[in-house]
């Protein structure tokens, strides 16, 4: 009888209660050092969840934005979609030698990036455009997936879907759990992400919004497609990201992560409706495990937001001290 | 023992089994007539869903995209968004009475919609442009929600939310049931359709997508506010259907349904993917209980896509035959 009682109590503990672990019986984000960040975190999912509360959300409106780069997966020492384009610039030289004559190509494929960088946005735009058109929506999603197969990180030799932040998957699981719905916001390519933001993310396609160009719908003697045009349709970024979300969401999240000036205005509408409302940003400080950058930065840029933040109680997540670890396990 | 025997029988006949009704235990299509139609459709539904069929689709691909107008509610004697556009030029004629001296205003606020008509395109854009702009966001979906509360339908007497087709929203809970995704693909305007569309179809908002207009980010002493402009964005018909899903969804639905050629791309590009796919028409032959209308109607003009539709094997919902019931029961 006492061994009965003892098998008892030792199942007790180890088996979770019936329904599966709930958030209570343990920890739904290991990877977050213990301290007021996890805490108010924990606290607003908490405080939206319980029915008793006066800051309870209904499932269906229980939608959290996240920005991308920066914010999911790391953007130093460039946007990983940048590094595609490079990568896709030298494969599509090969079929187009007239590239090779022409600038901002001609540098690029000379390695010098300084001469893209000095060339600012519109010199980007000419490479994104030249690197992102003229297939149709099948053909550019199967080069994406090749890419993301054989490419490495610079400074890890990692895949580069091996370079998301493994507090910020655990972030994303806690909140689905939690009856969120979790979407993709960022100014990135929509049809770039979309190739991985499933199985990197969780997030489904239909889930993710981004920056477009224009596609064009041809009926081909095979049959229906939509083709790419070197044209932009929307960029999702700044006062975009609200408008995005408007088009493709259709009411206000209740949470919204970024890690730049370019997060402001999806942190600033996120925060401004009623209720209890998160708004969170990823702060860069772990020079050793990640990178350190924010005011000065050229790539996620952190200056108004940073102080916006602060000043209007947003969660700001110090990677440094916040996080115990940056990256998921190497395979 | 008899009769508990019996008792146990008559358990096992009324009880559902555990897990609740399944598909094949209840009809899960009471309003649709037996025959070739429901057969497609059910016959599709359990194919895409049996992990032992050779045409089983993943959950996670499941997207059945439904056009609104004409397919899930009446869109005789004219659009309910241009009901809705007219009966607010009648309460704005009141704030700004120069609309009063102008066209295509005049003749509409005096209740001559022939001169609508007759201006085509243009004059309804016009119209909708100084109905549907010039207001944040959020007050345009309150206007909206009043509209509904209180309009009626010309010829029922029903509020209008009372016009949807009740075969057709027992479809989207199969469906849905059946783990699928339901998405809105319609010309009309997504601010106006997502007042009401998780309501009467059980579609949220992020799964409506519509025609847009150009919203803008404004930061005002109040907070932030997204204003609608009086520019068109994208326009969600014919060749931008696809282009829309694409943009919204990023993947290709494996259903759709529509009812007229504004639908014939969207059913173009949904029944061309690989694997098994429905491509669906709902053909308006019922001028008792509904309206009769195919290829010289304005509204709904229903000609290319029904003889393709006809070649290339989908399936055509006969009204009158196939639906036992149209619209849903009076309260």
């Amino acid at each position: 009888m006492r061994r009965l009682a003892f098998l008892l109590a030792t199942l007790a503990v180890t088996l979770p209660p019936a329904g599966g672990l709930s958030a209570q019986s343990a920890d739904p984000l290991p990877s977050w050092n213990e301290g007021p960040t996890k805490q108010q975190i924990v606290s607003f999912v908490e405080a939206v969840t319980d029915a008793d509360s006066p800051d309870f959300v209904p499932e269906a409106e229980r939608i959290a934005v996240f920005d991308n780069d920066g914010t999911l997966w790391a953007e130093q020492p460039m946007y990983i979609q940048l590094a595609f384009a490079i990568d896709r610039l030298h494969t599509l030289a090969k079929e187009k030698p007239e590239l090779k004559e022409k600038e901002p190509y001609r540098s690029i494929l000379n390695g010098d990036l300084k001469s893209l960088a000095a060339g600012g946005e519109h010199a980007i735009l000419e490479v994104l455009m030249a690197t992102h058109a003229d297939t149709t929506t099948d053909q550019f999603s199967a080069i994406v997936a090749d890419w993301l197969e054989t490419a490495r990180h610079p400074k890890t030799d990692r895949p580069y879907t091996g370079m998301v932040y493994q507090p910020m998957l655990e972030l994303l699981a806690y909140l689905r759990a939690s009856g969120f719905k979790t979407f993709i916001v960022s100014g990135g390519g929509v049809a770039f992400m979309r190739v991985f933001s499933e199985k990197a993310y969780g997030i489904p396609p239909e889930q993710v919004i981004g920056s477009t160009i224009v596609t064009k719908f041809e009926m081909r003697a095979s049959g229906p497609v939509l083709v790419r045009l070197p044209k932009i349709d929307f960029i999702d970024d700044k006062e975009g990201k609200p408008v995005g979300i408007n088009r493709n969401i259709g009411r206000r999240p209740i949470a919204a992560f970024g890690n730049s000036d370019g997060d402001l205005q999806m942190l600033q509408w996120t925060t401004a409706g009623p209720g209890r409302r998160l708004g969170a940003i990823v702060h860069h400080t772990d020079a050793e495990r990640e990178w350190a950058y924010d005011r000065d930065s050229h790539i996620g840029r952190l200056d108004k937001a940073l102080d916006e933040g602060r000043n209007d109680g947003w969660t700001i997540i110090d990677m440094k001290q916040d996080w115990a670890q940056v990256f998921p396990p190497r395979n």
